[in-house]
């Protein structure tokens, strides 16, 4: 159960932080794309794995030049290091190409992925990833504003759209949520989203760092099964440890 | 412009097949997964593409294993071929990492990618897209019958999800939608999306072949622009040349 691990990193790190290995490929010579796109996310975990329960690198920073070994070899160094890893890939196809997408990411050694609810296949992906070992965050409520329209405005049967997927990730056993926790996202919107779910699942958020997001209005809201991402002020840091350190003594403060 | 290359294309081709390369892992025997999936598509290509207009590679089955050279290949034997290319990506990402994906579709060669609408930003991407010279498919009405709950039954102010999206769709310029052929949308879904979007935006419709859909019924109201996509049916297939002119065949009559 994805659950048990979460609870054990956690408590063995004492860190609620994950960081988002969002690589901006301007900073690379080019000689070889895949090869310094990996010492770069190596070397990150380096410096920051005493202060994060988690990673998440990006599908669109790293799938384009980093081949299925080289993910292997980043996985291999955040378990190494006693930590989870976390694909952000938005998976959002149908069922056969899913089964492809699950099939890669649990090869290359990640301990869940993002699953985009748009192909409304929920159910049938979270079943399909946990015979296959691997955990599943559901998009629920994104942190940059232009989502609104479809993900607060559309409602189903006088129910948000926000609201009803996270009414499927409890029916359908999925881990976690992804919820935003920049100013798109309300205290009100944390205490329902958290309500649907239940205890048992575990709050994935971004937009604390460069968003500007406000940690400690989702970890009161959300509770204790939480874990919150930091990307661009970690990583684009020239003191990546000590960013690292000071996150997660902020959002201890608040637990 | 999208519209013109892909009316140039689908006029010399005499031909709105697309061809998706869903390529099947089992079939490889794991030497150099990235060498042979390469290989098979490059086959794919040289024995379909007198009876195709575009090829659709997708994210889920080539990404996790072809590097950027080996993309490139495929996009240079692709053009070669006097073809189009179109990242099956459903990209659906936060502004600043979707241009992380722009980046690299447009390295490797790609023609256009498509969208998923669930993060908001149809107009942002579209225009960041073009600056790149990319054209872009937003998702409106996906072929697996799972998505319907998301994509039909909301609802924003009367309008439902799926509409709304084709609205942005012509709002923010983007160059064509995707609409599954399959039973899950009918002749009139099709020509109230067409209404919204106008005549000069591509549909991309698969769900054709394996997933059993109407080639007649979509063609005959969505009008000439448009791309049937046929995937499994012909790449599974121990004759791919036989079976896309069959396909590039059946499509014109009903033209």
């Amino acid at each position: 159960m994805f659950l048990d691990l979460y609870q054990k990193v956690r408590d063995e790190k004492n860190s609620i932080l994950c960081v988002g290995l969002d690589v901006v490929m301007q900073k690379f010579l080019k000689r070889d794309m895949g090869v310094e796109i990996l010492e770069f996310c190596l070397d990150v975990v380096e410096k920051t794995s005493d202060y994060a329960c988690a990673y998440k690198p990006n599908s669109q920073f790293i799938l384009f030049d980093l081949n299925l070994n080289q993910l292997r070899k980043l996985n291999q160094a955040i378990h190494d290091k006693g930590c989870i890893s976390i694909l952000d890939h938005k998976l959002g196809d149908i069922g056969s190409t899913n089964l492809s997408a699950l099939h890669w990411i649990s090869e290359a050694g990640f301990d869940a992925f993002t699953l985009s609810p748009f192909a409304g296949n929920i159910l049938e992906t979270t079943a399909r990833a946990h015979r296959r070992g691997l955990g599943v965050f559901v998009l629920t409520l994104m942190s940059n504003p232009e989502s609104s329209w479809i993900q607060k405005e559309s409602m189903i049967g006088g129910v948000p759209l926000y609201l009803e997927i996270a009414q499927k990730v409890r029916e359908g056993g999925s881990d976690g949520v992804v919820v935003g926790a920049t100013d798109n996202t309300t205290t009100e919107d944390i205490r329902k989203i958290r309500e649907k779910i239940g205890e048992d699942r575990v709050f994935l958020c971004p937009g604390v760092g460069a968003q500007g997001g406000d940690p400690e209005k989702i970890i009161k809201a959300a509770g204790p099964n939480i874990l919150i991402n930091v990307s661009r002020t970690i990583v684009d840091s020239v003191n990546q440890q000590e960013k690292a350190k000071q996150f997660q003594e902020q959002f201890n403060k608040h637990r």
